[in-house]
C-alpha cells in the first residue's frame, strides 16, 4: 500500500509562531483531520512573515509531499505576504474577483463597520491561478492550486475560520481529488473510570482485535476516549466490525460508557433531558459559571436548561438559593449539607426537575489543614427528591480543578437521571 | 545590525507530532526562551521518527541557520534514530561514555528498577564529535556539536528534562558562544476597535517607528493586541525608547487601550474593582455563564466577584432578577430595556456596586426578521446609577457570539468604571 499513500506538508505562517508568543494549534487540529481521513503528515514548519521564507518552504514542500496546507499571513495588515509569495512561486500575476469584494462588503455591512479600507480591497486580488476558497466567517478568502499533481492549499490563520473553510470546503475537495484509502474512527467515551483500571477491565477483549483495528486510550480530564481505527477498503463493512466490537465491549465496562461516538457528556444529559421532557438547574459555586457555560455552548440548550446561580459569596447562596445561616455556621461552604442545599435550593428557586450544585476550594488559595485545595463537594437531587452526593479530592491546579469538578457533577447528574428511569419504570 | 542577528532553526522529532496527537509545546517554550536572549527563530519544523526526514531536516537547517535545535528522538523505544542520523550527517563513528552509563545505572538505583536493559546501555554511546550534555532528569544525554560555525543541540523531548538541560547548559552556552543582540518585546492591548481602523489611525505613529523597532497587528476576538519588538544592545534603553513610543501612541487611541502589556481585560477590570473596594455582579442569558467563568478563572477573583444569575429562561429573569412582565411583553428578552433591568436587578439583589447583563441571540436558531441571529443587548450599572447599554450586531457563529459579547460588555464595564471614577474626582 505504500504508493497509495498521499503526503501532507503544513505551513504555518507568523513571526508570533516562531517567536513562541503564540501556541500553534493549527497545525495539530489539521494533522488529526488529515489523519482522520487517511493522509499522512510527513513534515510540518512554521516560517516568519517574510516572503523568502515562504517560497523556500513552498520549493522544499513541493519536493516531499503531495499536498502542501498553509496558513497565515493572509490578513490585511500582513501586506498579503503569502498571497504575493505564492503568485510569485507559481510564476503569474493577480486577479480581481468582483464576488470577493462583495462578500468583504457584505461582512462589513452585517458588523455595522465604516467604509472599506484600501487594504481590504486587495483583499479581492488572487494569484491568477488560485480557484478561490469562502470564508464564510472573515474577510480573507481561502486559495487551492494546483501544479502537475500536486496541490497547494492557502487558508487564513485566525482558527475558527480555518477550521470552517476546512470542514465545510477543503476536506471534501482533498478527498475527491486524492481518494485516499478508507480509515474508519470509531468513539467509546467513558467517565468516572480510571485509564489504567479500565485498560486492565478490557484487557482479554483488546487482546482479540483484528490486525486492522487498532485502540487507542486518549484520557482527558477524568474521561477517557476509547478510539478504534480501522483500515480498509470500505467504509461501511470497517463500519459494521467496529459496531460488533463494541457491543461485546460494553457489558465490560457498562457503568462508564455515556456515548458511543464523540458526543460531549453535556450534549448527552440535554438529549436524556429533553426526551423526557425535563430541566436542569445548577448552583455553582467553585466552578464559577463553567458548568453553565458547558451546556449553553450547544445550540437549543434553552429546551433543557433553565438557568444557574454563580453564588460566589454566602450571602448569595443564602439570599438566592435559601442555603440556611445555620447550615453555613456548622458545617461551613464546602460541605456536604451546603451543597446538597444548593441543589435542593436552586430546583425549587428556578422550578427545575433537577437541580444540581459544586462547591469547593479550586486554589491556589484559600485552603485549610481539614480542607485543603481541591476540596470540592458536589450534589444533586431529582424529581423524585433523590439526593446524590459525593466528595472530590482534586490536585492543586485552579483551571483542573474547575473542568475536574463539572466533570464529577455532571456525572452524578447522569446517574441520578437514569435512576430516576429505572424507579420510573419499575413503579409500572 | 542585519548581519549580527543569530538565526536559530528548531526541529523537533516524532510520528505524534505530525498526526497530531500530542500537542507540541517544546517548540514554543524553545521560541520563547530563544527570543528573550536576543536569537531570531527563522524556522521551525517537525519531522517524522526517521534517519531521511531528520537528515533532510538537518542540511535544510543548516543552509539557513547558525543555530540548529532538536528536541525528541533520543528514548530507548525510538532506536535512536536522531543519534544515528547525526553520526551519518557529520560523517563520523559512535564512541562510548562511560560516566553516561554511571549516571544511568545511578538513576536506575535512585528509581529502584530493575538492572540495566541493553538498550539503556546504547544510550552511552554518542557520535565522536559531540560534547554531552548531562541530563539531570533523565537517561537520555543531550549534545552539543560544531561544525564551522555553526552550532546543532540535540536534546530529549521529554519536556521536563529538555526545559532543565536547556535552562542549566545549553542557554548559557549559546550566550557564551554567540553573544546574541537584545530583543524586547512591549504590548500594548486593545479592545472595541477593528485592526484596519486602528492601523488607520496609528498610521503615522507607525511611520515613524525607528528601523530596530517593528510593529505587529495580533488579532482576536474583538481585541487588537499591538507588538513592539526593539532589537538593540542593551535591555533598559530598548524598554525606554518602547515606553516614550507607547506615551507618544496612546493619546490616538486612549479610549480602546486596557493594558500595556499581557494582561487579560478581566485581570485588568478585577485589578480596578479591588483597588476601589468595589464588586460586580453579572446577569447572563446569551453568554449562558461565559462571562462569570472568565472572572473566576482568575485566582483571588473573590475579592471583586459577588455572583451571578444566568437567567436562560424569561421566568428566571422576572423571579430572580426582577424584571417586569410588562417590559418582557412590550419590548421581548432581547431588548435595550430588558438588558436595563436585568443590569439593575442583579446589582440589587446580589448587593453589588456593578452590574453587567447580556441578553441576545447566540444561534444558530432563534431568529427573526427583526432581531437576527448574533442581535446581542448588554448594559452596565454602576454606583451612581449611571447606566450605559449598547446593541451589538455579531456573526452567525454561536461560541464566536457568546465570546464577543462576553468581550462587549467586558468593554462597557471598563467604561462605566471609567466615568464613575472621573465623577469621583470632579465631585471634590
Amino acid at each position: 500500500m505504500e504508493h497509495n499513500i498521499v503526503k501532507a506538508e503544513i505551513i504555518t505562517i507568523g513571526d508570533e509562531i516562531l517567536y513562541g508568543q503564540i501556541t500553534d494549534t493549527n497545525s495539530q487540529w489539521i494533522g488529526l483531520e488529515l489523519a482522520n481521513i487517511g493522509i499522512l503528515v510527513v513534515h510540518k514548519k512554521s516560517v516568519g512573515d517574510n516572503k523568502k521564507a515562504i517560497l523556500e518552504g513552498l520549493s522544499e514542500a513541493e519536493r516531499r509531499a503531495d499536498l502542501i496546507l498553509l496558513t497565515g499571513g493572509l490578513g490585511p495588515t500582513k501586506d498579503d505576504i503569502t498571497k504575493n509569495a505564492l503568485a510569485e512561486y507559481f510564476g503569474v500575476g493577480m486577479k480581481f474577483h468582483e464576488e470577493i469584494l462583495e462578500h468583504i462588503r457584505e461582512l462589513f455591512r452585517q458588523r455595522n463597520r465604516e467604509h472599506l479600507l484600501e487594504f481590504n480591497r486587495t483583499q479581492a486580488y488572487l494569484p491568477e491561478n488560485a480557484i478561490p476558497i469562502s470564508n464564510h466567517l472573515g474577510t480573507a478568502p481561502g486559495m487551492w492550486f494546483e501544479k502537475g499533481n500536486k496541490v497547494f492549499i492557502s487558508m487564513p490563520g485566525v482558527p475558527h475560520e480555518m477550521k470552517k473553510m476546512m470542514t465545510d470546503a477543503v476536506l471534501p475537495k482533498i478527498i475527491e481529488k486524492f481518494r485516499p484509502p478508507v480509515i474508519y474512527h470509531h468513539f467509546i467515551r467513558t467517565i468516572g473510570i480510571a485509564e489504567s483500571q479500565l485498560s486492565a477491565q478490557i484487557a482479554e477483549w483488546e487482546s482479540q482485535l483484528p490486525s486492522h483495528i487498532k485502540l487507542a486510550y486518549l484520557p482527558r480530564l477524568g474521561q477517557v476516549k476509547l478510539r478504534l481505527t480501522a483500515t480498509g477498503s470500505d467504509k461501511s463493512t470497517l463500519q459494521r466490525e467496529c459496531e460488533i466490537l463494541t457491543e461485546k465491549l460494553l457489558p465490560l465496562i457498562q457503568d462508564y460508557v455515556f456515548a458511543i461516538g464523540e458526543k460531549e457528556i453535556q450534549e448527552v444529559i440535554g438529549e436524556m433531558l429533553k426526551s423526557r421532557g425535563q430541566m436542569v438547574a445548577i448552583a455553582e459555586s467553585c466552578t464559577g459559571g463553567y458548568v453553565s457555560h458547558l451546556f449553553t455552548q450547544n445550540p437549543g440548550s434553552s429546551a433543557y436548561f433553565k438557568g444557574s446561580v454563580v453564588a460566589y459569596h454566602n450571602e448569595v447562596k443564602q439570599h438566592l438559593l435559601g442555603v440556611r445561616a445555620e447550615t453555613l455556621s456548622a458545617y461551613g461552604a464546602v460541605s456536604e449539607e451546603t451543597a446538597r442545599e444548593m441543589a435542593v435550593g436552586v430546583a425549587q428557586k428556578l422550578s427545575a426537575d433537577f437541580g444540581i450544585s459544586i462547591t469547593g476550594i479550586a486554589g491556589p488559595e484559600g485552603g485549610t489543614p481539614e480542607k485543603p485545595v481541591g476540596t470540592v463537594w458536589i450534589a444533586c437531587v431529582g424529581p423524585s427528591g433523590e439526593i446524590k452526593t459525593q466528595k472530590l479530592t482534586l490536585s492543586k491546579d485552579r483551571m483542573m480543578n474547575i473542568q475536574l469538578s463539572a466533570n464529577g457533577v455532571l456525572n452524578l447528574l447522569r446517574q441520578v437521571i437514569l435512576s430516576e428511569q429505572n424507579k420510573k419504570t419499575l413503579s409500572f
